[in-house]
């Protein structure tokens, strides 16, 4: 039983690394290069980097993302249960709000339409439906802060999609990457 | 009872503005421009902005602020029972960290020194005593983000003061501003 043991003896070195790995990352503090971290390309025209995680990094109250979005794209029409906060380091778009599900319509219903411009900032409402478009251009560089993570988010199909019917997705940054089977050396 | 009345009437007008106030903020979002928040300078060499806060955006869970730190200058040593991201976007620095109160002494200690540079990132750890100081000869521009705002912050002297001898002080900008008393004007 060479495999069941060699298994074994994996199984036991990922228990004793991460052991190990652990107790360093409490007592201590790593300073990441942004430059070096993940990218996720998952939502076109968006590029997402997290900053500090809860999957990567072990936050728990809240996270930090910097994300870059080309002219004309942005992000899906969504809420989430949580607080959220940009800081628009360069470029210009236009953030679309409407009324979550404790409003009096089963509908988000047409949005409001707010620019904004470069060194600005503002707080999604909680729960809030709402968009980010870059309207303009040139990229979009954003810090995007929330509270709550890892972020649940419920996507609209469009702004009279009934808030029952938005769907809940994984969002590619939110959840641990999976693991590559080991190829079987025999 | 002229001076009377008149209060009455003060009082009411100011509950049905708070109130309108409070509507419009709860249903809608604002875009704030950085340039025209308030700064405040209470620590020597620091200059602290609230992008999003507990007192005056009426953050729950997180709240966002933009430091500078001139060379030689930086943070008092502290510790606090929340998460805090630095997100260091110019310059470069070091940020001194010990162990908190959990840990088997009664004063942090010697702490770690951690060399950081433009475009990274780090988290302090949870009730960790830290310091962040611009040891270089250029502005330093960091994005500092916490949870359970208004930050609630214990001061130490030096390294070696017993974690109970800590003081909390009040930040400036995590307290409301102080009214102005109207002036009489019989």
């Amino acid at each position: 039983m060479v495999v069941s043991s060699n298994l074994r003896h994996v199984v036991y070195m990922l228990a004793v690394s991460s052991l190990v790995l652990g107790i360093a990352e409490a007592a201590s503090l790593v300073v990441r290069q942004v430059g070096e971290l993940k990218q996720f390309n998952g939502i076109p025209g968006l590029t997402h980097i997290t900053l500090a995680g809860a999957v990567d990094h072990g936050q728990k109250e809240v996270e930090a993302w910097v994300e870059t979005i080309i002219p004309g794209r942005g992000t899906p029409i969504h809420r989430h249960e949580l607080e959220e906060i940009f800081i628009v380091l360069k470029g210009s778009g236009t953030v679309y709000i409407a009324p979550g599900p404790e409003s009096d319509k089963n509908f988000p219903g047409e949005p409001e339409a707010i620019p904004f411009s470069s060194n600005s900032t503002f707080s999604i409402p909680w729960n809030a439906v709402h968009q980010v478009i870059n309207t303009n251009d040139e990229d979009l560089h954003v810090y995007v802060i929330i509270s709550r993570p890892p972020m649940i988010s419920y996507m609209y199909k469009d702004w009279n999609t009934p808030h029952d019917a938005a769907v809940s997705i994984d969002l590619p940054w939110e959840k641990p990457e999976e693991s590559t089977p080991t190829k079987d050396e025999l």
